[in-house]
């Protein structure tokens, strides 16, 4: 089947078909969950405990060749493999309770190096706050670990909540990881402290969990997801879930992304908008529970910055000097006419 | 440091020095769990749970060009993906609740072929009972799944309980693999009634959840271990792990394995002891509840076969027809040395 001229391959159907195409396997075998708590598609997924709390899992697999841009330390590739999980439960409100780690492993692959990726890994469970309780190595070619993480949340979050009205937010600034791409793999110039402040960016990634689980304990975000596929394609994504349009009234753009924006004559908005691979949260907060929104996310050491607004409709617009439609420039992991690696 | 001429590689540690070095990193940056309830090595990993169950997590990785013997349908490889961790909780008494599937697919890789897969998987979480909740999708030069199961347990059973006079017992017969393996890797002959139950071994392989959770439920089974390593691996395995030795009275080797093996000329008892894959339950039993043991298995629609008894001292002996060591004769991912593909 598989050698058949002409017969349909991965690389046509994209990530997004060919995880529909498991969905209707699903589905039609039945092994779906009947009416589950965070329906496709949504950063994790959940189960409701009989405690009548939620069991939220998920699963994201780092694979070097794709996931780790040039310049980048094994012990930041763990560090990484770890933070973008922890970041789809935050968004969704949930407390990470353990995690295991499936290790794809090349036989010729350095110890020293794979010491260091171990060592990311440990780190960064031990920064978040859960154990690692094991896991499974395995012989691939590339070098990958799928991590598993689980969960408890009181509460979720969906990405479906959203309501006209709702003041639009997020928990951070962005632009810096874009503007860091264009430096590692266009080979653009920056001077040293910008540098730096690009690699971090990109190299010690923060996922915002106890911004996430305060909002959602709280009860006063009415959606929210993880930002890491970029803040244009997320905001699309989370018009598409709630069945609105989203008016951009101001973007907090990072101040090295400002800087590097003004040296190389681009946009800054672009960066911010097409960056990608940064872990902030965007949530929607009904316009009478803002203040109390900002205090919650404050109380558990972050910021909640107010971007914009929900309106009726679909598609996101920058409302600040003229309209303009935000393309949704999104990425899409093994889609034949896709971006270049890391260049998310 | 990868490239540097002499440096270790991934290949000279092997699986279990890859393991270690994990361990070692979580233990000294603090991402260990302390006090783990299934201490390592064991099937599955667990966790308390303030209701005083337990979460039990589990995660095996199906790499196609490693788990896939020559012959199997894709469909077949789906199944086995989910059976191979099934089995793990099933031996630590653990009822799976729910699964995540992490996929690495080659970017050429047929559509339908993926179609059949996702189908094996979805029919065998069906089969035993659990959702499949979601996973991610990633690119990679080799099919791989890792699952992720996990499940819930009242009672745990770790490998380390044997004690000296406990009744060694197994959930079926053994030796069809180890037949089968020959069949499609070594192109040995057998007529076609023998063809069909021995690609039945390999290709639809069965996990024993509801003998394994019922064992524990019932409290009865003093240690437990999943097969699938092979019996004797499994064996020295679970007599490390308990500080016993075993001594071996009869091996029930299937029917197909003993044809096999008297028209090839060759050991039945090697194909039982060394064919692997075997998804049976290696367990231990005192004998004062050997009978209510066999009574638990039967109501849970199983069987307990009797083939030993835990001794002091280590190792596992066959003392019927005179006494003989049986070789661990393990297989281990990654080792340099390492047997063929598929021929454990």
């Amino acid at each position: 089947m598989m050698g058949k001229k002409g017969a349909l391959k991965a690389a046509s159907l994209g990530e997004r078909g060919i995880i529909d195409m498991i969905r209707s396997e699903l589905d039609s075998r039945g092994a779906a969950q009947p009416d589950p708590p965070l329906p496709h598609p949504d950063d994790a997924s959940a189960m409701r405990l009989p405690d009548g709390r939620f069991l939220v899992i998920k699963t994201d697999m780092f694979v070097r060749r794709t996931d780790a841009p040039r310049g980048m330390r094994h012990q930041s590739m763990g560090w990484k493999a770890i933070t973008m999980n922890v970041s789809d439960l935050a968004a969704k409100g949930a407390m990470p309770a353990a995690a295991m780690v499936a290790m794809g492993i090349p036989r010729g692959y350095g110890a020293d190096a794979l010491r260091l990726f171990f060592r990311g890994l440990s780190e960064a469970a031990r920064h978040y706050g859960f154990p690692i309780l094991g896991g499974d190595v395995g012989e691939a070619r590339d070098l990958s670990a799928s991590v598993f993480l689980a969960g408890y949340a009181n509460k979720l979050v969906r990405r479906s909540g959203a309501r006209p009205g709702d003041i639009l937010a997020v928990t951070g600034e962005f632009g810096s990881t874009g503007a860091a791409y264009k430096l590692l793999l266009e080979g653009k110039a920056a001077p040293p402290h910008l540098k730096r402040a690009l690699h971090r960016s990109v190299f010690s990634p923060r996922a915002r969990l106890a911004e996430g689980v305060a909002l959602a304990d709280s009860g006063l975000a009415s959606s929210s997801m993880d930002s890491s596929d970029g803040l244009a394609f997320t905001l699309h994504s989370l018009a598409r879930s709630s069945s609105c349009g989203f008016e951009i009234t101001a973007l907090p753009v990072s101040a090295p992304a400002l800087e590097f924006a003004r040296i190389h004559g681009i946009s800054a908005e672009g960066l911010a908008l097409h960056g990608g691979e940064e872990y902030e949260l965007a949530v929607t907060i009904p316009p009478d529970r803002w203040g109390s929104a900002v205090e919650a996310v404050a109380g558990a050491g972050g910021r909640l910055i107010r971007i914009g607004v929900a309106t009726e409709g679909s598609g996101v617009r920058m409302v600040s000097g003229g309209v303009r439609e935000i393309p949704e420039d999104g990425w899409e992991h093994l889609r034949q006419e896709g971006h270049a690696s890391c260049a998310r």
